[in-house]
């Protein structure tokens, strides 16, 4: 069994890090950028200890923490200073950054697509307390430049799908007629934290919560849900609306394995299609259908190619197929994406949706996963991840491809 | 093995919830509450599904529903209409709310604690657009109504509690020497998993995320950490820098097993000390103050009695016991509090700490957790989690108290 050793971050990355976010910055005009969430002040500053992280257009960043300081001094590759109060932040910014506070009108950045609108409120009253100042959204600057990974970060991706693929070969053994979807889970969850799975999945969009992903099988995976995905599962009551149910797995039904795992902060996402006896003609060639699609998407998965144009062809492809009606999702459920970024979040950029101009570039790491539901029937399809390079995709997933078949 | 069963929430229970909110929000000046957040969607509502739901000072609320409509309706105890467009939704409300919306200036709530500040402008914008309503926080009046459990909910977290009781009973015959505590918490979570848990804890703070709890031994579960809890474990990295770390357990030192689960939604929160061979004789004996301030606390935990005033007592008595430093955390790390309210999300009120003057009433849920941290050594303590009656505390959780010490 493979167990993840962790690997540690290296201050030259976190550095480069910041300088692409210094020149984003003052491509937008922007003096400094207050960093608050837990997972950009880990991307940043290489530590994810409460506070708040003051990265300037120019000159050097301070992580000013409120817990831990001594293991933020240990992790962080930037210089650590204790948080002050909110009441005397702004003096202490005007201080230590009297370029970017004391002498203009500051155009000061955060993430408002995470913090808090009351959070966001007192930092903002602090800000422009000099009524002069303001305080604006950067969410878009910090997700654009976390699209490209490094090669550390396609490394812990990679770890990841290793992770994935090891849990799968070693929970199939008891995938039987008459398990339930959350015993059979719970095993392959078992067999994923074991191996080092963090054990949570982290996701940006508000309310957007992910287990370790879904494991749905016949009409219970095709039940449509809040989950902005092509298959959110039934769950287990209207607590939890999504993901696996007590539905015990039955012959002839497609067992949809959508899982992922969380190493050194990465996720990865990847989905196999099982079924214990044979699938129901229409929803093989469903199945058959969503590997095609896959395998012409790779086609189109080149540096330069806009990330609508791969959604257009995936729906032209489903359409040729005359299955329009079942692709990713089913009737007024169905998402508006094939893909999506990934990286520290699920939900990352860029989407392979209507709408997304940007263009594929090297270092871009994308899951892609078209599929087919049929509601009271099930679901079924495939998900890779790969990363972009100047040669094409490079898939990240490990488990092999083709529908799992157990007798 | 109980396997946990789903219990339906009644409608009569969704709308004493309503009712309740009702009355909060007239006694506030309040014409109307925009729910957001998928957690009180759940409470309001009965559903989790993805939308928007309004619940006017008088007269019916309506949930708008993005997706999926269809499983909203099945769910939802109140009025289901699709989600309209957000530049059309003023109009719509205008339309189903004359007398909140169309006639006079509207003071509309919402949850700026975790609605995003983005969101929120926008919506504020949408409320806004008639130059006259404003969009207002409705955060606490929301966490107020939720301090107080019903007997459905009490039920739900009852049957959390006994998932974590027979988890613990099934997981610790393979606690043993040089076990990590990462296989020990993946065995846990294991047997958590398969009686029903949801496989996600809640949490309504900022960053604030918990996986199934922490379990620490030795040094490792006294690094100080992000977390704003007394422990928060070394973890997996700085990727993951709270909860299990890969260090083996080893004989005389002290396992802190702070475990929770979740069914139906509601989460519970224990904690148990274990030793394998025997505790140094200074843990020892703070443990032993550990559980003599929690039955000095439960005498305490009356209606009626503030909850500063329980935590003050907490530390007169640990001052008592000449443990003060040690208390909650060690030097610059110690947290400010020695219990918290508990139901769907881990982080509810009322909460043990300075300032929080709300006395004590029948319904509250508090989840109390003395606990004393040597760094270099670890960490000893307990945590119940009690419903407040007016016969005084009932335990919920059902682990036997005392050191559990293996040989």
């Amino acid at each position: 069994m493979n167990i993840i050793v962790e690997q540690p971050l290296l201050p030259e990355e976190v550095w480069t890090r910041i300088h692409a976010l210094q020149l984003a910055m003052r491509q937008a005009g922007v003096s400094a950028f207050l960093v608050t969430q837990n997972v950009n002040l880990y991307y940043f500053t290489g530590s994810m200890q409460a506070g708040y992280a003051l990265v300037p257009a120019e000159g050097d960043p301070i992580f000013y923490v409120r817990r831990s300081v001594d293991r933020a001094r240990k992790e962080a590759a930037v210089r650590v200073e204790p948080m002050p109060s909110l009441r005397t932040f702004r003096t202490v910014l005007e201080h230590d950054y009297p370029v970017h506070f004391a002498q203009q009108a500051a155009r000061i950045a955060t993430e408002m697509d995470v913090l808090p609108a009351h959070q966001f409120m007192r930092l903002a009253e602090m800000i422009q307390s000099d009524g002069d100042s303001t305080l604006i959204d950067g969410s878009a600057i910090v997700r654009r430049i976390r699209m490209i990974k490094s090669a550390w970060e396609i490394g812990r991706i990679e770890a990841a799908a290793n992770v994935v693929a090891e849990a799968m070969t070693a929970s199939l053994g008891m995938l039987r007629e008459g398990v339930s979807e959350l015993e059979l889970m719970a095993r392959i969850e078992y067999e994923l934290r074991i191996r080092g799975h963090v054990g949570i999945m982290r996701t940006r969009s508000y309310n957007m919560e992910i287990m370790t992903g879904m494991l749905g099988s016949g009409e219970a995976a095709a039940e449509p849900s809040a989950f902005d995905g092509p298959a959110g599962g039934r769950g287990l009551g209207p607590g939890a609306p999504q993901s696996v149910s007590r539905k015990l797995i039955q012959r002839n039904e497609p067992i949809l394995i959508d899982v992922g795992c969380c190493v050194d902060g990465y996720v990865i996402d990847q989905t196999r299609t099982a079924v214990i006896g044979s699938l129901p003609d229409e929803l093989a060639a469903a199945y058959a259908h969503s590997e095609a699609i896959i395998h012409e998407v790779e086609q189109l998965m080149l540096p330069g190619t806009a990330c609508e144009t791969i959604y257009a062809a995936s729906l032209e492809l489903a359409a040729d197929a005359g299955l329009s009606s079942s692709f990713m999702g089913f009737g007024a459920d169905q998402v508006k994406f094939l893909g999506h970024g990934i990286g520290l979040e699920v939900d990352e950029w860029p989407v392979l949706a209507r709408g997304f101009t940007d263009l594929l570039a090297p270092g871009m790491v994308l899951a892609v996963e078209p599929k087919f539901t049929f509601p009271g029937r099930g679901v079924v399809g495939i998900e890779n991840t790969y990363l972009i390079t100047d040669e094409g995709p490079r898939q990240l997933t490990r488990s092999p491809e083709g529908l799992i078949i157990l007798p």
